[in-house]
C-alpha cells in the first residue's frame, strides 16, 4: 500500500521526508495541504496532528510527525540513510538534532517571515536576529564539510537530507550557497544522487500557484 | 568507567541528558563548563564539538553531542526511558524532536536574553515574539497532556526530560506553570520521581555563583 505524506511544496521539513521517501525507493504519493489556506490550523487537521505541523506520513495503520521520526521510519523499513556503524548513526541523529534546532527552525521562520507574510506584518527587530543567528549555524555545517562530501561517513544519510531542507529554495532569507564554499559543493553532492528532485518539484503547490 | 557530562547548571540542554543519566542508574559524574566565562567559544572546545555546544558527554572512547542523542544512547544501554513498544518508541523521538524545534530552542533563547544578557544589548522585539511563538507550543503541550500523567504511556521517557528541560528554572520568561495545569500537574510528577533533582542541584554552576 503506498505510503501517504501529507505536505505542501513551501515546506523544508516536508520535503526532508519527501526527499527520503522519494531517494528511498518505496511507494509513495504527495497529499496536498493547503498551509496557506489554513487547513493546519483546523480541527479537522489538529485531530491528526495535536502539533498542527507538516508533514504528517500515513503508512497503513501508522501515522507519523516530525519528520525526524520518518526519516528513522523510513531507514527502519529500507536500512537505508541511517549511517553504516553505531557510531554513524550517532552521527546522523546528531546532526538531524542539531538541525532542527539551530538550522532548519530559524530558517525556515526566517524565510516565512521575509516571503509569506505581508511586509506590515513582519514583526520589528527579528529577522535580523536570526539571521546572526543563522550565520553561525551557517558556519558550523560549512566548517564540518570542509573535506567531506556527505556530513556523514561516505554517502547520503538523513543528516543530509535533514540539514539541506530550506536551502534550495529561490525564496530570499539571508543565505547564498556562494558565500559558502563546502556548503555549496555539497548541496551539488545532493541534487547530483539518481532520482533527486527540487522541493517545488518533488511536492505540490509552490508560491507560482498564487501569483 | 564513570560517564562525563561537560554541563553547567543554566543549561535546560545539559539537564535533559543530566536527568536522564541521573534517573537511569548510570555512574556519571558533572564535569564543568565555564559557558559565562566564554569556554564554548574556545578553540580547545570546538575540538571537542564543532557545534560550540553543551552539552557534551564522553563514556571511554564515545563522544557524544545533542541531548537526544545522549537520551538515545542511555535507553540503549539500560532499556530505559524510550518507551515499551515501536509506536511509543516513536511516539518518543516525536516528541523530543518537537521540544527541540519549538520549545526548548525558543524558551532557551528567551531565558538567556531575559537574564544573562545586559539589559542594553537585548535585541528589539524579539523577546514579545518569541513568546508569542512559546504561548502555542505550551497551548500544544498542555493540551497533550490533558488526562495523562507521562507525555508517552505509562510511565516517564526521554519525551518529558525533553521537555522539562527549561521548565523548572526560577529565572523568568514568561512561562508561569500555573497557567498550563496539565503542565504544572505533569511537572509534579517529575518531580517526584525518585532520584530526582532541581537543575542547579544536579550540575555544577548557578547565577548564585556569579552573584
Amino acid at each position: 500500500m503506498t505510503i501517504k505524506l501529507y505536505c505542501f511544496g513551501e515546506s523544508g521539513n516536508a520535503y526532508k521526508a519527501a526527499l527520503a521517501l522519494e531517494l528511498s525507493g518505496l511507494d509513495w504519493t504527495a497529499v496536498y495541504v493547503d498551509f496557506f489556506g489554513g487547513e493546519t490550523r483546523q480541527p479537522a487537521f489538529r485531530e491528526i496532528n495535536i502539533m498542527g505541523e507538516v508533514p504528517v506520513l500515513v503508512d497503513r495503520d501508522v501515522t507519523l510527525t516530525q519528520s525526524g521520526v520518518m526519516q528513522m521510519y523510513i531507514t527502519e523499513k529500507t536500512g537505508k540513510f541511517g549511517g553504516t556503524t553505531p557510531e554513524e548513526a550517532r552521527e546522523v541523529m546528531r546532526w538531524m538534532f542539531w538541525d532542527n534546532h539551530k538550522l532548519s527552525s530559524p530558517a525556515g521562520m526566517t524565510r516565512f517571515l521575509m516571503n509569506f507574510l505581508p511586509e506590515d506584518k513582519r514583526p520589528e527587530g527579528v529577522i535580523p536576529f536570526t539571521q546572526a543567528r543563522l550565520k553561525a549555524a551557517y558556519t558550523t555545517l560549512d566548517t564540518h564539510l570542509a573535506g567531506r562530501d556527505w556530513i556523514v561517513g561516505d554517502a547520503i544519510t538523513n543528516a543530509d537530507f535533514s540539514c539541506c531542507g530550506y536551502l534550495y529554495y529561490p525564496e530570499p532569507f539571508g543565505f547564498d550557497r556562494k558565500d559558502w564554499p563546502n556548503i555549496d559543493r555539497w548541496l551539488d553532492n545532493i541534487s547530483a544522487a539518481p532520482g533527486w528532485k527540487h522541493p517545488y518539484d518533488l511536492m505540490p503547490g509552490s508560491p507560482a500557484d498564487r501569483a
